[in-house]
């Protein structure tokens, strides 16, 4: 059995980027499990069409085809319950709650700061899809969206949370990484990838967790390719 | 056995606002547990020396004397297992989570909105304590911190993923409350006390939340004494 990953790339095939994407990439890895990942890009609709969905990620496992990331991380843990990504109950319920802090929070924050670097990451065929998408969201132009400085403001308020919880423990999840650690870490990933931005201070309690989950499973994160690393690529 | 809770008290005796006691409150409820509360106030050191502590809340249960919120909702999931409050493992560090989201974003937005209520609200004899030890920390006068403009509009950020959790589920825990849901509603309780300040729209789904969670356990915290009952204490 092949087990495949629908994985977006930009301007480089390697290249990958998507937080969502990443989440999947870490929760797989979390569970031992051997993924192919498959190059997408945004306008590869059809590609996606066995899936009847037309965003990434789409995981094919076996017989199986699951989209979105929390969806894949909850059909992980029913599919193979050792080491629990989620977990049941309260856990389940808690964990939900980061998704919605990575996505409403963490996200907007490190947007306005990156931007102007994602723009450049993606593949140049989509940046025309990429950039009416998102100024119709934020109702203006990449460029008037676009501000370092609010956004760094808005994102180390956003990670106060973060720190303390960081006080308490090695990972957002204990001793060991799990679900709410992958789904806040995407977007961190998602940032590494496009931008050499520095988002976080070298004292800060968040820097010293991104540096061990770039350690997790291998070095996984560390050694994704950054847009930094493709000659001519970062401008 | 008695069970005493040592919970703040303002210029009424029966007026109890402090989030941290509120928390307490509820999952002693959530647990089905009989308690005792003691008013306490800002000065009465000498009251919690027994418990070699200056804040409140204070549980004695027993030969146990436990302080700090967090620590009290630990203690009751060991010393009563039945109905957990924070759960263990995946469950309880995320728990730990929303303690920190509720102390370091929802309260610093709610408090620049009410803190001259909360300064009318506080006994006449704790108010110089009071103005002194919050001074120090915001690094300027009350009056100055008070801002209710720029507290809403912090606030209105800070509810983003509680917004998304509940249009998940009723409550953050899930479909009933848990840990996660006192551990927020503490300060909601605080504000509710002492002002009448709208914080939520009555189109927001926290509003509903923020009902559900008035009515649960025989209605504790709508049945909760407020400034605005108290004839002449409201300004």
């Amino acid at each position: 059995m092949t087990r495949v990953l629908y994985d977006l790339c930009g301007i480089d095939e390697g290249l990958r980027f998507s937080p969502f994407c990443w989440r999947v990439r870490y929760a797989l890895a979390h569970k031992g499990l051997e993924v192919q990942t498959r190059p997408w890009r945004f306008n590869d609709t059809e590609a996606l069409a066995f899936a009847d969905h037309d965003k990434v990620p789409v995981l094919v496992d076996g017989e199986e085809v699951i989209t979105d990331s929390y969806e894949i991380l909850r059909y992980l843990d029913r599919a193979y319950p050792e080491a629990p990504l989620l977990g049941e109950g309260l856990a389940e319920a808690r964990g939900r709650f980061f998704k919605h802090y990575a996505e409403r929070v963490i996200a907007p924050a490190m947007l306005r700061t990156i931007i102007m670097d994602l723009l450049n990451a993606i593949h140049p065929d989509d940046r025309a899809y990429f950039r009416e998408t998102r100024e119709k969201r934020f109702g203006r132009t990449l460029e008037e969206f676009h501000s370092p400085a609010k956004g760094l403001a808005q994102l180390d308020a956003a990670l106060e949370p973060l720190r303390a919880q960081l006080a308490d423990s090695d990972f957002l999840d204990g001793d060991a990484p799990a679900g709410a650690d992958y789904l806040v870490f995407g977007n961190f990933m998602w940032a590494r990838c496009v931008s050499s931005a520095d988002l976080v201070s070298n004292a800060d309690p968040v820097h010293g967790w991104l540096e061990r989950m770039l350690d997790q499973h291998d070095g996984l994160g560390r050694r994704a390719l950054r847009v930094t690393d493709i000659e001519g690529a970062y401008r």
